[in-house]
């Protein structure tokens, strides 16, 4: 196998200057930061991140990071395992279908704790983040679809490299320390998918975070690794895929050059197949301003995809609401908020104007049909009908109208865990964000409310 | 697949109490920790293992676990880390055939330094790391030999389930929560053979101890994880091995029912391949009372598996004479002391009566022969001769022997990291530790020189 691929993306990274960044990325980026954070803050609560975070704390070191949920900074190498788990908590976290993967709660806890420990500005921590991006993708495109088929759970291997490059560049490492910081992210990458459902799966990110931190750190120290871990025999690739991508990997991202224009916030607190669904009815809940009793029926089209994922028929708790496509469609067509976690409970399921919805709505699977896309009618009992497509695979293109429903979904997210006012001064810290803001001041004002 | 190899390897962790321990397993445990601590501390003077060093230290925390090479203690998980890549740095550690592995490197580090912060005793520690041992030998047995071919190193995945499993067992766990500290061990364990030669493989060891610890620390704040990690769908098993030998892992060890009794130590600082021609030519010479100049030859017969490994026909450096079978038999022949490094080295490669030696040393390689049976012949100029069989894969019978073996290779190794007399004193301190003794007693001795 050629070796060019791993030597692409360290000369990509490297060459990740602030300056290098289109106007739509700096709008991007910005909207991973907030929604990273929310999500981290609102993770953060979990008691399995309070164990974690307890355990950490009890380890102690420099306080060099700050830490979600902490008054206590902690060493980077901490602060990004503690983080990344955080922020996957809830498994609310923005994903990319190149990398196959949540990718922002893999790499921004990492580039954000090395950013404080170098106290580098947002400029430098978003260039990074985006050089990680892109290279995490790469090897998704490399790796994917087999990949996961296999038992890999991308965030977790797949984010490790992203992690890695990402440190790689802020670190301001030459091409061959990069190479050799992929090498050694390389040997640590794991994740298993029968981690779902369990502590586990959030924790892919942390390590996924702090392995790659690790790596670009002792890649700064001249710790020697393999220059073709990825593409060498008995290396990565070889050894968790079964069909490898090269083309695919060394071609050019094909929204406008950089991988993370096609990254995908969620902003419904539920399985990323119920999304298409949510949006399509909300749409037409509005359009024909339907009240819940106007209802005659809403019939969905899916993909036989959900079949498996999403489609438990009568949910008894939040949790099963949340893996419930016809539950979703039930909770839009109240007008309740499917952003907010806590929406998903026991009493909305047992609402007797939720369980009346329900056996009015209806689902036809079909075979072959993207996964994203829904077609979704609505019909009253006037007579009235509408229908609309919606496909969650799709970035909104608008990227004002992205901030204020990530501005809104993180409101939801962090007034729950912190109260509003704490909120309100985020969201004035956010708006005062420059590329010249020192990262600390950010971290500072997202962690020290414990 | 069946799920009780998990159960039935954390019942077997739980019940490996210290009065369980046999006479026989007391004495070669104790040799593991000898060996590993001469290892470690030798190794830690290797310039990556200083990187790795610092960088654990500028991070820092609560000093409660010894780092061999340094003044300063340090978090159990950063020592974890540090005296595990230190102890493998030099690959002159112990390995076992069940387990596929080098299994002190990646269990001790990780017990001792949780031994440490529990302040437990030598008993406590001793009869974790043989529950761990015992783990890590049936995951082996389970996964090998396909884990290997496929291009994964045992130290590092194996490693990281025995680790957990010993740390487990300390921490006093349950069944359930040593079956759940398996769960977080086997999404973290990870580490692929191109790392072989790089720095990246003795940090395998210091990784597998480091998340083994981690994963039951862990566990013990009831962060969940999967059942059946090791055999569900998706998970490690099916991951990672192409070929399950679930009978041959839920058998019991073959050698007095502990797999510790089959502990291979390494005695000579070459390939461990290079062995048992070692050996057998040692006996000879002795028996022959052969000078260098009285050879006449020297006809070595081998497995053809040495011809890839370690057939470097005329050797230019140590580090290539430690992968010269021919080589290191002339340093037997010359009655220079192979287990220690400092012997291989570009003087005695170059000196005259190495090179006159060289091509009166035959070799033929002989396909189906046992990779570690040598079967040598040694004939002396006078027309006297003699033949010896010697199997590096067979433990000594005699472990009085074997300690006396075992100390002599410590003082090599421990005497020019640090002096005749602080040699001495762990020698003296070993002689007097008991099943009462704090671990901290052994680490502080071994580790306080820096």
């Amino acid at each position: 196998m050629p070796h060019d691929l791993t030597h692409l993306i360290a000369a990509e990274v490297c060459g990740r200057t602030p300056d290098t960044l289109p106007e739509s990325v700096w709008a991007v980026v910005r909207h991973c930061l907030l929604d990273t954070t929310g999500t981290a803050i609102a993770g953060a609560q979990e008691p399995f991140v309070q164990a974690l975070r307890q355990e950490l704390l009890d380890q102690g070191g420099r306080p060099e990071s700050a830490v979600f949920g902490a008054a206590q900074a902690l060493p980077s190498l901490s602060a990004a395992l503690i983080n990344g788990t955080a922020a996957h908590a809830l498994d609310y976290d923005d994903v990319n279908f190149h990398m196959a993967a949540h990718p922002s709660v893999a790499i921004l806890p990492a580039v954000l704790a090395l950013g404080e420990r170098l106290d580098a500005t947002w400029a430098d921590v978003a260039a990074s983040f985006v050089a990680g991006y892109d290279a995490g993708c790469r090897i998704g495109r490399l790796l994917e679809p087999s990949h996961y088929r296999m038992g890999f759970h991308g965030t977790a291997t797949i984010g490790t490299f992203a992690a890695a490059a990402a440190c790689a560049r802020l670190l301001r490492l030459s091409v061959e320390q990069t190479i050799n910081a992929i090498g050694i992210a390389a040997t640590q990458a794991a994740g298993i998918r029968a981690m779902f459902g369990t502590a586990c799966k959030p924790l892919h990110a942390g390590k996924a975070a702090h392995n790659g931190l690790f790596a670009a750190l002792m890649s700064a120290r001249d710790f020697s690794s393999h220059p073709h871990a990825l593409t060498a025999p008995a290396g990565f690739a070889v050894t968790h895929s079964h069909d490898l991508n090269l083309d695919l990997a060394l071609a050019p991202a094909p929204n406008r050059g950089v991988f993370l224009h096609d990254n995908l916030f969620k902003y419904h607190a539920a399985c990323y197949l119920t999304h298409a669904v949510a949006d399509a009815a909300a749409s037409l809940r509005d359009e024909l301003d339907a009240s819940p009793e106007d209802v005659a029926e809403l019939n969905l089209v899916v993909s036989t995809d959900l079949d498996t994922v999403c489609n438990i028929a009568a949910p008894r708790d939040g949790l099963q609401l949340k893996f419930s496509v016809c539950g979703v469609a039930a909770l839009t067509l109240l007008r309740r908020d499917t952003s907010r976690l806590s929406e998903y409970n026991t009493d909305i399921v047992q609402d007797p104007a939720f369980t009346a919805l329900l056996p009015r709505i209806h689902v036809v699977f079909e075979a072959g049909r993207e996964k994203t896309v829904a077609d979704v009618t609505l019909r009253l009992r006037t007579g009235r009908q509408a229908s609309r497509r919606a496909d969650s695979g799709i970035p909104m293109s608008d990227l004002d109208a992205q901030e204020a429903r990530l501005k809104a979904k993180f409101s939801g997210l962090v007034s729950d865990a912190l109260g509003n006012s704490a909120c309100e001064a985020l969201l004035r810290q956010y708006d005062a964000l420059t590329p010249e803001t020192p990262i600390r001041v950010w971290m500072k004002a997202g962690c020290h409310h414990a």
